[in-house]
């Protein structure tokens, strides 16, 4: 692509170089150019081109190309996308053009967005196809492979025959495009390819779990049928790796204390990204406030023992720390089914002695520290530097098994009052820990220095 | 599944039990049982299904399960299995092992084999897999069908036929199994789909980048191809979701400041865990004693401004947290291919106000909360509080500001030197800005408040 060309806003210059280019790529050069010169190149792109670019989900602002689109370029061209990335394209849409662009469309159409528009974007439903292949279990191959070539629109993937039972067109099995192709033309699908009972989903499954039967079972695509059996659709690979990579993106950025940004990174607004992150960072430093009161709490004590103070920060970032971990193995290990809700308390029994070990490893390198330290005369920690070193160590001990455990539970309460566990993020989970972390570090001092120090 | 039956090992009625299931509840039935009730098992399922079960990437031990079967059916499981697991097996297999099984396995598997353990795994030659159609240029679409009727391997998927030069055998374009049934049976394939230069990628491209491309395009499977245009074989769809679920996991693991666990976090073992998760910990304790050492080098203002230590968390914090979110955004960018390395200075550019904005934001809250409370009389903050909030405030600026450009850059700095910049953990973030964090907010009140409090 000639990024200059783009830029100068050649149309005809900028269709010739893109006439070549594959669908994704096309799709990128239009993101790269401002909506209204993007719609100029998409009104003068062949007509297939234009389509099969609409069709990448990678295309941004569709629906502001559609606003600058002449209606019956529009109208054409919203009917000859795919059914489910038409679907896409008009839960963005505003108002007014749904409105203009409605009218212009065939019923049939209408109807296929009528169905998939009826469940919510993060459901099977909501992304699936309606272009699948159906045909009675008696029929032949041969029939079946003709009906392919008749009825098939030459762009769209098939990757399957859904295999009906020819009294109530119940789902029977599926027959891959592949062993349609090997089978005898004369044999009849009901004999033909795996006869296993088909993985299939419900149109209110949640996208996510359509994306890990097709991971787990290798499918290409996993038929979504309704209670009586019936094929209502097909949520194909390639939606489900787009479902799969937005679903990462959410989780790593949730892991980090964002909110879902919709948008890339460079391409969303400074406003829009401030109000993102605003959020979790306020709500975050509203309860860290809790650590000034506990501080505010243990006045005295920090004023008789200001060697205390010291090793603040080191306690509480260690709970975080474990924390942290705690919860990104955890949110993984729900995420990929390891383990369920009710595994909690065999988590818990883990967790305890694992933050043990560690909270004992960071305890002993810490009590060094302050004896080394100490008697190399690099510090002095005062005349009851042991007891001060017990203290680090064994607050250390109880922070991060509490890190560990508060961590590792976290998620598991979240997906229990019906959140998202992958919104567990480090942040939060330190934010969790540090106030806890306070309170047993004052706690243990209060034990540990109670007559000497305190 | 019968679990109990499973579990007392009654070979021959879980081998009833798996005959409908599919490949993906076999491998995870024999998960569920120690490996050498598993290996019985394997030994005794129908052939073909054993086959399948051990092409599961899921099933778990398969090198441990080889140890278990007797020399024959191994080596016949081994030849019949796809090339791709195959490698994958070996890899895993105990050297006596696999010494024992070489000898046993025909001249043709064997060279599959060397040329794929050739590439390490995380290359595209390392999980390609050779069994792919190819066909020249000039044949007919009818002589291309017929060909994979007769050749291919009854289970094996086939996406695509890759269409060579009839001369030198280079890549020219590929007909995907799609095309080729909707074709004419007299045109020959030169004719015939889509003819747009191939994806493809070489066998030493990062199996990241194969999955990358195989999500951009759509595409079933991406040809892996040598120096010469030759194709080596095609890295599917099935091995790239299971390579995207691989480095997903990787990545929030590494985010959640863990080092990657190679199995499930449910069978791991205890002691394994703990040394995954011990190594980080520590590094970041070792770090975070940093700070210790600043509050050590502090002590003459802490003693006199005892006030100062109350909001040390609170500002702490508040840089770690703006650091992860900076952090996961970048990572993400980055792994989207959506900026690269060459963009460091304009993300700079922008996180810098975005973190005074959100800095200015949470110290005017702090400002309020110190204001509030005094004024209350819920805490005395002394007679120079509103010089102790004004410090807190713009110390928490300062903090923030540093926060997000120190945890934006970090993961560029990362890949510039080689490393994944995912590792570029939230704790790891926290750690950095801990310590800066303390030394700015002891700067800022030592400019504030010099000649009063200090």
């Amino acid at each position: 692509m000639d990024e200059r060309r783009l830029r100068k806003q050649d149309t005809a210059g900028v269709v010739v170089a893109l006439e070549g280019a594959h669908d994704a790529d096309v799709a990128g050069a239009l993101n790269a150019i401002p909506p209204e010169a993007a719609a100029r190149v998409l009104g003068a792109l062949p007509f297939e081109l234009a389509v099969r670019a609409l069709n990448q989900p990678e295309l941004d602002r569709r629906a502001r190309l559609f606003a600058h689109l002449p209606i019956e370029r529009a109208a054409a061209l919203v009917a000859a996308m795919s059914d489910d990335q038409r679907a896409d394209l008009f839960r963005e849409l505003p108002g007014p053009v749904r409105a203009r662009l409605l009218p212009a469309i065939d019923p049939a159409t209408k109807e296929s967005l009528r169905a998939i528009l009826g469940y919510p974007a993060t459901t099977a439903g909501g992304i699936m196809t309606t272009e699948h292949v159906e045909a009675p279990g008696d029929w032949t191959a041969g029939r079946a492979l003709a009906h392919i070539r008749a009825a098939g629109h030459p762009h769209r993937p098939v990757y399957a025959v859904y295999v009906l039972d020819p009294l109530d067109r119940r789902l029977l099995h599926v027959v891959t495009l592949r062993e349609l192709v090997m089978a005898d033309p004369d044999r009849v699908l009901l004999e033909i390819g795996d006869r296993r009972t088909p993985v299939t989903v419900g149109p209110w499954t949640d996208r996510e779990e359509a994306a890990r039967l097709i991971a787990r079972y290798d499918l290409l695509a996993v038929p979504v049928v309704d209670e009586g059996g019936h094929v209502l659709g097909i949520v194909t690979v390639d939606d489900m790796i787009d479902t799969m990579i937005k679903e990462q993106t959410e989780d790593l950025h949730k892991l980090g204390g964002v909110e879902n940004l919709d948008e890339p990174y460079t391409r969303i607004g400074f406003g829009a990204m401030i109000k993102k992150r605003a959020g979790w960072l306020c709500a975050l430093f509203l309860s860290e406030m809790l650590t000034a009161t506990a501080m505010q709490h243990f006045e005295g004590e920090l004023s008789r023992a200001l060697v205390l103070t010291l090793f603040i920060p080191l306690v509480m970032s260690s709970g975080g720390n474990s924390g942290s971990q705690a919860t990104s193995l955890i949110i993984r290990a729900l995420a990929l089914h390891e383990i369920g809700l009710r595994d909690w308390w065999r988590i818990a029994l883990r967790e305890l002695p694992a933050g043990f070990t560690l909270g004992s490893i960071l305890g002993v390198i810490g009590v060094a520290r302050i004896a080394v330290w100490q008697l190399l005369g690099v510090y002095d920690y005062g005349t009851h530097w042991p007891l001060v070193a017990a203290t680090v160590g064994l607050a250390l001990v109880g922070v991060v098994m509490f890190g560990s455990l508060a961590g590792s539970m976290l998620p598991f309460l979240l997906r229990r009052i019906g959140f998202d566990p992958a919104s567990a993020s480090a942040p939060f989970v330190a934010t969790l820990v540090d106030v806890t972390g306070l309170i047993i570090y004052f706690t243990v001092a209060y034990l540990v220095l109670r007559g000497t120090l305190l």
